[in-house]
């Protein structure tokens, strides 16, 4: 029988020992310890607790993408682990409030103490962030400083190599694209989505020319409505521009990627499609609320510090609050939303990719 | 072209005139009003509002399940739609916080005016219960009267028929016994799964007897903990059994659908698998989400008007309090955890079981 | 210049190395780590880190009222370090959201090599509970065991130590016991209360009699709840049948703190006041949070186990949820909703004591 | 007896007959409704319901705002009031989660009958930003269109006379203004701030220029951070300077107002300080959570229609984001924490002020 069956006493499984014995508030050094420095060494001690669970979730999500033949089976567990990196996201979040109990006055009474700029000293933060794709050449950069200059030996060799390796963004780009679906038997995806965007258009066209409800302007101001949608389908959808775009850095997923996203987002209730759009409105999640808690974190530090500048010649807060608008990883899938039609106006799916997509739970239906 | 193509005002849309327009306080009538009875009055009026969204929300899941063959499509469906009523349960839980600023003391201003009781009035809150699967037999009474005797006319008429429709846990019931993988050509998932349960109490009955690292009190200590895990399991996988704990109505879903949870819960990563899971788990977490409702409802009472006891005899607490225990609708699910085993200690899967059970959205493995 | 002016990095500041170095899965000791043991460790450690803050704020409030003579300065301090109790508790209460990403059948996968019973041996939860006033007396008890049965050597030394010490509740009371304005001169605060109440039932009494609104019989039913509250207020308002109640166990503050507090909730707007209905209204806060986290905590033992009764004899879940009910420290806080009045029955105030009362942070009113 | 006292039913009270009855889908008009058109309508109703309730308190506190004569009873039913609405913020920023579950894919549904730019048009909501203090003056405008243009008749009217009206801003401005504290007798405020301010700033350069553990590298750089904040606190505290910034829309807080918020900040631990402390920190909290709500909003506009340009011009994405950054309304007052210097730094008060800020809850302390 193994060791691990005996018995093993909560305060030592936890190490509490260490994890209780860590906290040495700096003010302390001078005489009396400022009360609320404890708040702001456990607060931030609980934060690199929740980023090393997220390390691990999210690093073990990669690890099944890792391949080129993705098992359907760990669909549901990389689910599963985004899930709780939501809800661990949604606490990191939350607990900001928790540091806001802390007023300016009582910061000051030991932050001469501490290092500036602590946020931009986290080591597993950025480890998170390079994992989810947000790697130096799409990073603004503080005081034009590249942001490995916080860190020095294993550490820094961690993100350098992070930096090179693929990320969740990268991976995910792979497994959309061997999707065989796009072009199935006598089925081609976008052909038959262009010819439904048109005949929409049309259709709106007419109904609006047709109109005897619309005054003439009304009709007038509809129809170069429509016309202005017109022109975006026609460039959205085309693979020269996707690539223009992807050169300009303002999209990552390539032209194959991002249709293939596109037909999970329009088909998804098929069976075969339900997991696929889980997952990428998931990691959409993930990459919101990143931004949310950015948004958050820089709203806090205006109201510790104010707006004053910092030495370095840059405020924190002006870095944070545009870091929440610049550091979105995942922000091609949202733009797909941009290139949905209503369901009624679908492509009808022919029946052998219909039975190709579908499965069955329940008896009375796989007989159907 | 049709009417609804003209533009319709935001304020006219949202029939604002109606809505803001539905607040009369009664402290009102005898000179000033009472500042505090507005905030009782939208709180409330709030809550119907999303309670009728819980209703159409349910209501349309309900649909789905009315048949024998449940389209698959539909399970994404009802999965994002119980998913909606869980957000907005996070709210109605969440929002009770606005209620408590205020006071006793606010509260006593225009408390006198009102009808006693109000929780139990509200006729969507009963559908909602109806509708889930908390039927008259099942639920306590307050002081003694039948839940219906607060309502009249039309709104009695829909409650009674709701008590004869098809409940959410009935037509759950319903297609989870519909399910063909129980019993799979030569795969028996109930007889595997007893001998596999077997085989894992006799190994570690083994384990512990030739440990050497137990002390003999360990030993004896553990084997005993193991032989009541053994009749446990025996008693909870008999059929017979079961049925009787139905009749004392201590049990509500019948052995065969119970047993198909169970496979669903060991089996979940299997792709058929994955959403009949996430759509158990969403039922789950809608129960829940009702009971902590119902419990801070009664902690919110009881800091309105403290232990006080109502003429009627039994306090408004203290039932509110019971029904939190006592009113849990899909608890069965729950139950279904005391039957797990490991996933190492799983029966295999014959592998044309496994093929049924599988699909594919990447082409490497379609070909696998 | 002190050493704390040097610069200290984050990682060494916040002592990471031990921290991020404290987590080895069980479960590894066979073999492969379990996925989920790793949520498991860390959400534990971050609980504790959260107790440690809660003890550190609590510890120094409790000793701002070990003096007979409160610094008034310390009241807003406590306020806020109350709040951050609250805001933490609130934290505490959300991340249960994070563990119940864990599925039963995960938690399987190393439940077995854990200590049972986790949450009986966190030391600094006891230690919190034993602060705000939950003394050995009042406690329910596990399978009949103490629950300083789970500690040994220095931490068992602290609880027994804490047992002895003043709690917040015993603070409070004294501090309540102190203010001069139950007896102010010529007003004797329950002489011009309990007036006010037989004022008020009297009239109330007149209205029914006279009223040509309603029926008899309605009129019978209201004047029998008349004559409940009369009784209720005749017998809540006497100092002997209270003592009889402490005597009981259903009360725990003394007659004359039960009073002041009264006279705070009833006069809360007075300025001096208002400070003193704060303190009170967040140790009520407290209070409940800490419930709705044992209610919590114990709906999530029932998701991961279900009912099943472990060896001991009693079932885990059940126990936590009677705490939930059982473990209240201040609801005799709660139970002064019953005592009150509508404001426009209040006694007035003399004009001396009004004025003892008041003070101006505007110049105006400084003159008035 | 008042027709008050008579029973009036839950469903009667709530005039829930209109309240449920004002929901009817324009997608409906074309043949059946689309299933989510009901959540858009009712989470928008639940907002105004929200809106109308906070125009509700804050239109009370304002009420007892205006006079120069502010009854010190009023300061802690304004702090309840902005507590209550601060509550209420919190739900309308966590229920974006509910409307979040609408997919792109179902809006689509029902978009098109839609007015374009809902948000725009809440009357009630620019009767909030207006009340505490966004005047057209400080707003930032759509398509280059007053806000205005979205209203008529009685509507344009309301909002035109609340342009004119004293917002929370303006009365918090005139309140402060009103202190007495900051010339007491002998003590002049500003003064000895000052003094102390460069007492700290001499203290600091002397500690570093004396430092044996500083290399001359850091000495110099830690002289130039000093030299720096030395330079803006002469700046900052500089009435001319501060006016010019209020020219150029900078600042809005007179100088006199901004002093009195300092000194209150600084001092909030003396009895008469604390409320007044309290105050300023809930409409700071106010204002935040709606920066939070407009940050909010402008993601979840972006999730249900990506970054696609309006036919207007500009996207109503950027837009809402840009007014999360510019339509603060307190910020002055998160400015005063560049202000602030540390406790022990402080001018001593001197007695006659100290006792004049003092009143005591207990005995004992009356006595001293």
């Amino acid at each position: 029988m193994s060791e691990k069956y005996t018995s093993i006493h909560y305060h030592k499984y936890l190490q509490l020992e260490k994890i209780l014995s860590a906290q040495d508030p700096r003010s302390a050094l001078d005489g009396e310890a400022a009360h609320d420095e404890m708040l702001f060494i456990i607060i931030h001690q609980v934060y690199e607790l929740w980023f090393k669970e997220i390390a691990h979730d999210l690093g073990s999500v990669i690890e099944m993408f890792r391949t080129d033949n993705v098992d359907e089976r760990s669909i549901s567990t990389a689910i599963a682990r985004l899930d709780r990196i939501i809800e661990i996201q949604k606490v990191l979040v939350a607990q900001i409030r928790v540091l806001e109990t802390m007023t300016p006055l009582d910061f000051l009474d030991f932050r001469n103490y501490l290092f500036p700029a602590s946020g931009f000293q986290s080591h597993q933060f950025r480890m998170v962030e390079l994992m989810l794709g947000l790697k130096s050449d799409r990073r603004i950069t503080y005081n034009e400083a590249p942001y490995t200059d916080a860190f020095r030996g294993e550490q820094r060799k961690i993100l350098e190599e992070l930096e090179k390796s693929p990320s969740m963004l990268d991976l995910l780009e792979a497994w959309l694209e061997r999707t065989p679906f796009l072009e199935f038997k006598n089925f081609h995806f976008l052909k038959a989505y262009r010819e439904a965007v048109q005949n929409m258009l049309d259709e709106e066209t007419r109904a609006i020319e047709e109109s005897d409800i619309l005054t003439e302007d009304e009709k007038k101001m509809r129809l170069q409505m429509l016309g202005d949608t017109n022109s975006y389908f026609a460039s959205v959808l085309n693979e020269t521009r996707h690539n223009e775009l992807i050169e300009k850095g303002e999209l990552r997923l390539s032209y194959q990627a991002t249709m293939a996203a596109l037909l999970i987002n329009l088909y998804r209730d098929e069976p075969i499609l339900q997991m696929p759009y889980l997952l990428i409105s998931k990691l959409l999640e993930v990459d919101d609320l990143l931004t949310t808690w950015r948004f958050r974190h820089a709203q806090m530090v205006m109201r510790m510090l104010g707006r004053k500048t910092g030495t370095g010649g840059s405020s924190g807060h002006k870095y944070l609050r545009k870091t929440a608008d610049e550091h979105k990883i995942f922000s091609d899938l949202h733009n797909i939303s941009t290139l949905l039609i209503p369901r009624s106006k679908l492509p009808k799916l022919p029946t052998d990719l219909k039975k190709e997509l579908g499965f069955y739970f329940t008896e009375a239906n796989s007989n159907s």
